[in-house]
């Protein structure tokens, strides 16, 4: 059973095969926010389509709502958003996504995956207005808020809709069991297939990433044939409303339900615990901290819980031939979107007695030193310093920005300095704060304190650096880990300290990657082998137990 | 990197492959046990080996033990048992798991899939042995012992094997990531991406199937990189024992740590709680009842749980075609193995005013009463009688079996007997109770009563006998369903019940092949979806979250 969108959209998904099966570099959906590609009047458009929503009702038709309107969204950068959006309650909400679900079951596997390539391509499209949405509402610079909001997000959902369809193309829809019975006719059965989606999925987005953290599950769970409703972190609304609305948009022209795909907007906050703990909720996507994902994991026996977590992202320093180049990588690291990224390092091993460097043997001090000079070098210009920074998401940011640079944690190295924004006076840009402490203070790095906060730590020597980065990952979790060491003998060990504590791992980067950058259709995002996340972007685990497969079968002559 | 044994064992693992593709009719271990394949002595080998282990210390070199030694075993045909095994410690057996684990992942996939490939072709061999200790230890009748305990079991596990190797074979081990800079040339970057298993696994079998339902998560567990803790039930130790030694010579053959796979025999009840509740232990397979098995839900936070509980499997009468083959096929299905399979029918539904049959009309009291003549006629001779019933397992199921037939149930349609075993005196042999009751009997039938007891459930209609099953199967759960119905519209009903309810549907069984039998490569046991099991024999979901990726990269120029 083939489907008119699944045909239109056939050469990309193969390609996406392609792409998952090698993992080298590949994208549709260019991350250059060029005129030449997205059109010469994309950005001006777009922008002018999230500005329109200013101060309006951002209504959803069709969608069970209790008739109230809120608008909680706050702007980082001090725009005045005002969008209004229509409340529900949780048991509408799953009561419409139940009723909605045998319709987005029948449409089948390549129904459903033709539909979604369909939607990742118009939001494509729209990745001006996406990029808008998320930048006001979570503070991201401009460039970030269009790549990592726009076609990296689109990228992430592409590709768990590929693992999803890997995973079910793999399933016949029928087949003809025959078992020999020696000289007599043989048994024949025949059996059909069906692949089930296990119920209702509730997607949960984070503050920081609205796009980006919420694409993977939003279209693993619907690859997979589960109605979805999307709860937004309460001051990122408008990137999941707008992708919300394109996807309904796209159900009502083929005919389908629109409520395979919600928004759920609350006005009590008790109001997310009693969707994420409904009976018929049967998987729980979470991006966030670990206070509410440790919640969801004790108390939503019923679902299967996706979760990324805090962490303490650490970097171990042993030695480098390329001294200004790690400082630069390292700057930049601590300095994007201000460290607000589940990926941003926090802790940096150095041996207390130094390391060797192309430019000679650098103290302990030294590397801190010009690690806080190298930030502070890459901020100089306020209109570089903004882009990179954007803007604090949260007042507690803010709280731990000033608690860090008090001393209450070590030493500082580098005090943080609020910068003004050229155009949007009323935005909180901070520099990072840069601490130096020893290994022996776990308490003040050894936990996540998210935001633009580092820390160098002094460690005994080099094999002590890379078994605490270990327990640091082991016991606290971390997305990234990154190594500079020349020797080909301690860039071992590290493998194996990655490879023992589940932990991605990148060498020496000095140039144009960073730790904290993950491409989709190549890096794992996430392994979920410690506390950090138990789940990855994107990989077969994450998609195959979405789904059930529901046989029958029946004699045959 | 390849393996000597990956590469004798390719052709197989090709044809696997194509089994789970098309999940068609495919074995490679011939069910029968005749002499022509198996040779002319190894029936009489077998059974040697076994009675020769009686009486004597089953020894596992080089596991840690405390040097005592226990023999539990108490065979349901009254056999002399008394084969001792070394006592362990939890703590131990998990310390020796991590200490062999480096081993095991160093192998590689398709080293370790290749092991366990030459392994389970070893076991193959070893069929009759395993049979005698699968049919001494849980009381199976001598065929079933053989087909289930041997070449079914051995499928099972190969199929666990060829889906595991099936994910981790689409992951590339290295990539070459370029990323196009415009007019400059692109960033490089190489990758690599290990395959890691999540750690230590225990497997904890059931009383009844000691080899079918250990093997996959047995094999799953090994092929994704992790060593195994099997612990086998009290009662049936002899045939995992066998297993674990097959697999422990062969790691010592191989010049590996055998400690891969270790058997736990405790001394003491709590012991297992420690083993599973251990902060290593990454993953569980279970078998049996729920008040362990959820226990093992809610205490083994650390861990993967996959489990198969309890059910309560149910057919429908709504009419047929095949009077007399309904009724000898549900005779069998009541009678095997004495009930005592996780897939045997329980509750059998009919509409209160009868069924429209190729004899006429049938009450729902005919139905009753014919069904009870059925299971009286297939019981008639002994020898046919306990080949096909075995023995009962266990004092439980015997008490069970009082119980229904005292009436406490309902209507006692067909009373159980005692029958002599011609070969085993001390055999405890019953044939099965059935019992009449109304759908309004609730406490009756819809609770798992393991064992040779079934009801015919007088529903007012069809279409409630259809939500009737559906609720069953959503509530108390069922690894099976049935149905027989001529009309394309009810079966219709049915199939959307089962999908809906999540469960395998058997349509007019009136044949060869039984409601309660499912073929590995073909039929999945389990679906994963209902109270009855939150996994499924086998899919990739069985073994996608048993391994992590773990990846590292690096520029290269």
């Amino acid at each position: 059973m083939t489907h008119p969108l699944f045909e239109k959209h056939q050469a990309l998904l193969e390609q996406a095969l392609e792409a998952i099966a090698r993992r080298g570099y590949w994208t549709p959906f260019p991350e250059m926010p060029s005129p030449k590609i997205y059109g010469e009047t994309a950005l001006e458009e777009g922008k002018a389509a999230v500005l329109g929503l200013h101060g309006q009702r951002f209504s959803l038709e069709g969608q069970p709502g209790t008739g109230e309107w809120i608008a909680p969204e706050r702007s980082p950068y001090g725009v005045e958003l005002n969008v209004s959006y229509p409340v529900s309650e949780p048991e509408s909400l799953v009561a419409a996504a139940r009723k909605a679900q045998d319709d987005w079951q029948k449409l089948g596997p390549k129904g459903r995956v033709g539909l979604l390539l369909e939607a990742l391509v118009r939001l494509n499209r729209r990745s001006f207005e996406l990029a808008h949405a998320v930048m006001y509402t979570t503070g991201q610079g401009w460039m970030m808020a269009f790549q990592a909001g726009g076609p990296h997000a689109q990228d992430r959902g592409l590709e768990a809709v590929t693992y999803a369809w890997d995973e079910m193309r793999r399933i016949p829809e029928t087949a003809l069991w025959e078992k020999p019975q020696g000289k007599n006719p043989p048994i024949r059965m025949e059996k059909r297939y069906e692949i089930v989606g296990r119920g209702p999925a509730v997607v949960i987005g984070c503050g920081t990433f609205p796009t980006w953290n919420t694409y993977p599950g939003l279209f693993a769970a619907l690859a997979t044939g589960n109605p979805v409703i999307v709860k937004p972190h309460s001051n990122a609304i408008l990137p999941a409303a707008l992708t919300v609305r394109v996807l309904r948009e796209l159900l009502t022209e083929q005919g389908l339900d629109p409520n395979v795909v919600q928004l759920a907007v609350f006005a009590q906050r008790e109001h997310t615990q009693r969707l994420v703990t409904h009976p018929e909720v049967k998987s729980i996507d979470f991006t966030g901290g670990c206070a509410f994902g440790n919640w969801l994991l004790e108390h939503c026996r019923q679902a299967q819980v996706y979760a990324e977590l805090a962490g303490v992202n650490t970097v171990v320093i042993e030695s480098t031939d390329d001294y200004q180049g790690m400082l630069r990588n390292l700057a930049f690291t601590l300095s994007l979107y201000s460290g607000q990224m589940c990926t941003t390092t926090q802790a940096i091993l150095v041996p207390a007695g130094g390391i060797d460097t192309n430019e000679g043997h650098k103290s302990h001090e030294d590397v801190g030193r010009d690690l806080a000079r190298a930030i502070e070098a890459l901020l100089t210009d306020v209109k570089v310093a903004t882009a990179v920074l954007g803007a604090i998401q949260s007042e507690e940011t803010l709280r731990r920005i000033e608690e860090a640079a008090s001393g209450a944690f070590g030493r500082v190295l580098l005090a943080p300095r609020r910068i003004e924004h050229p155009e949007f006076p009323r935005a909180q840009v901070r520099t990072p704060v840069l601490v130096a402490c020893e290994a022996k203070d776990e308490a003040a790095y050894m936990e996540e304190r998210f935001g633009p906060i580092a820390f160098v730590v002094a460690v005994p020597d080099a094999a002590q650096a890379a078994s605490l980065a270990e327990r640091i990952v082991r016991e606290h979790g971390a997305l990234t880990l990154g190594v500079y060491s020349t020797k080909a003998e301690y860039q071992q060990t590290m493998v194996e300290v990655s490879c023992r504590a589940g932990v991605a791992l990148s060498l020496n980067l000095t140039d144009g990657v960073y730790v904290n950058q993950s491409a989709a259709f190549s890096d794992y995002h996430g392994t979920g082998m410690n506390p950090a996340a138990n789940a990855s972007y994107a990989d077969s685990a994450f998609v195959a137990n979405r789904f059930r497969v529901i046989q029958r079968r029946w004699h045959v002559s």
